[in-house]
């Protein structure tokens, strides 16, 4: 098969299909722009599994996404897209980056979801921008940028409520939206605790990438507990 | 008379009238977030005079200003206000700190004017934010982002074309609203060379703080060369 295009966390190939590729899960774990970098054993299998379990569910609630089905423990079968070079962040609670920026402490909950457009480019580390930025830079238009806006509000009504069911908050999560051939606009890239933050209702416990981030061990103890409770 | 505050290129006192504010122009000069300082002498009596000059002009078109009068060479009488944690800036034409973080050209002329929220907070420096943080911050209420976003509009259309009289390109600025004892939000601060770039429409010469950011040389004779076109 040939490969498209290699990233930090997933490698992707064409198919006899133009309308589909394949996503293969790897091991490797960045943060920080790619300033710390490790493997992390079975990473990409449990994200995979998530991932896939979580776009059925959007699915399931009527959420258009890239995904097909998973064909093999790190393989997911996706619509090609062009990934609209946007990462949108949808925050519940406060954490992270954000925190550092606005001198925030950790742990607030918003009483309405805050959303943040990243300029995908990592030469430029995914600068914030808003939506006069993304236009003025052609990333989008003003109809797509409402329409993702949209969309990201609707996947995160319908995602707090089922990792809730979970016994987990949905402290914050990115996802990136692509162009299929014929011009729809979907979900598409992964949904696993490398892009979500996950904290245990009861006891606030990081079931997420920030074990990696911040060297809390046990990581992918942490991503399994995450799909051992998707059953 | 009691200074109510000593900013890096003003002084605040209080009037006798509760409703009403000196504002004292320092020959001060600071730029990144303070790293660089210097004395440019006799800027403070340029920059009241062209503030001056832009209030009266924005009231004459309408638009609610903190602008009461010039009193002496480096102070006017305004409306006390209380600023809202926000600047806002309007971009015409990229140029400064937008080139670095989006990685494009300075000089670009924008379809539509771009529109930036920083966070007024000396300590964090000024971050970028927008609507949403703005609001989770509890910096403004939806209702008062967007009356300060059209206000910023409304007060570029005017202001470009009063720059064009003078043959200069009005390539960004920032602006400071403040709400009055009785809760108007009106434009406060100040418009000059030191929170606008200007750049001569023949020759793109800098007629504003990049001189001084940048090292350009004489700086004065910029600001004056604005105050003198406006006759
Ligand atoms: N359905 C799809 N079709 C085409 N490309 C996709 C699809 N889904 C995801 N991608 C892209 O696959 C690439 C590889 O993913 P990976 O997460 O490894 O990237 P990355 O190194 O994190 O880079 P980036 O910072 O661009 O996300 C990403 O650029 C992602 O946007
Ligand atoms: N009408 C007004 N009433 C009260 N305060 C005002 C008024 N107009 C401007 N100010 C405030 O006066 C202060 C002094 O101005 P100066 O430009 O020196 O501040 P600064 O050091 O640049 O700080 P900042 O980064 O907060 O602008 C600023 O905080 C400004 O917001
Ligand atoms: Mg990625
Ligand atoms: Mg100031």
């Amino acid at each position: 098969m040939e490969m498209l295009y290699e990233g930090k966390a997933k490698k992707i190939f064409k198919t006899d299909n133009e309308n589909e590729c394949i996503i293969y899960f790897k091991d490797d774990a960045t943060a920080f722009n790619g300033l710390k970098k490790d493997e992390i054993y079975q990473k990409g299998i449990v994200n995979n599994k998530i991932s896939s379990r979580v776009f059925e569910f959007l699915e399931s609630k009527g959420i258009k996404t890239h995904y097909i089905k998973s064909i093999s423990d790190r393989e997911m079968l996706v619509k090609a897209v062009e990934i609209l070079p946007i990462e949108v962040i949808v925050r519940n609670i406060s954490a992270g980056s954000m925190c550092k920026r606005l001198g925030i402490d950790e742990g607030i909950e918003f009483e309405k979801p805050v959303l943040e457009f990243s300029y995908k480019n990592d030469e430029l580390k995914d600068p914030l921008i808003n939506d006069d930025h993304a236009m003025a830079l052609k990333l989008a238009t003003k109809e797509e940028i409402d329409y993702i806006k949209n969309q990201a509000i609707e996947i995160n009504n319908v995602l707090k409520e089922f990792f809730k069911n979970l016994n987990l908050k949905l402290v914050d999560f990115k996802l990136e939206f692509g162009k299929t051939l014929n011009g729809e606009i979907i979900l598409a890239d992964e949904v696993s605790p490398d892009t979500c933050r996950f904290w245990d209702i009861n006891t606030n416990e990081k079931l997420d990438k920030d074990r990696f981030r911040r060297d809390l061990g046990n990581v992918i103890e942490g991503y399994k507990e995450v799909l051992n409770r998707m059953g």
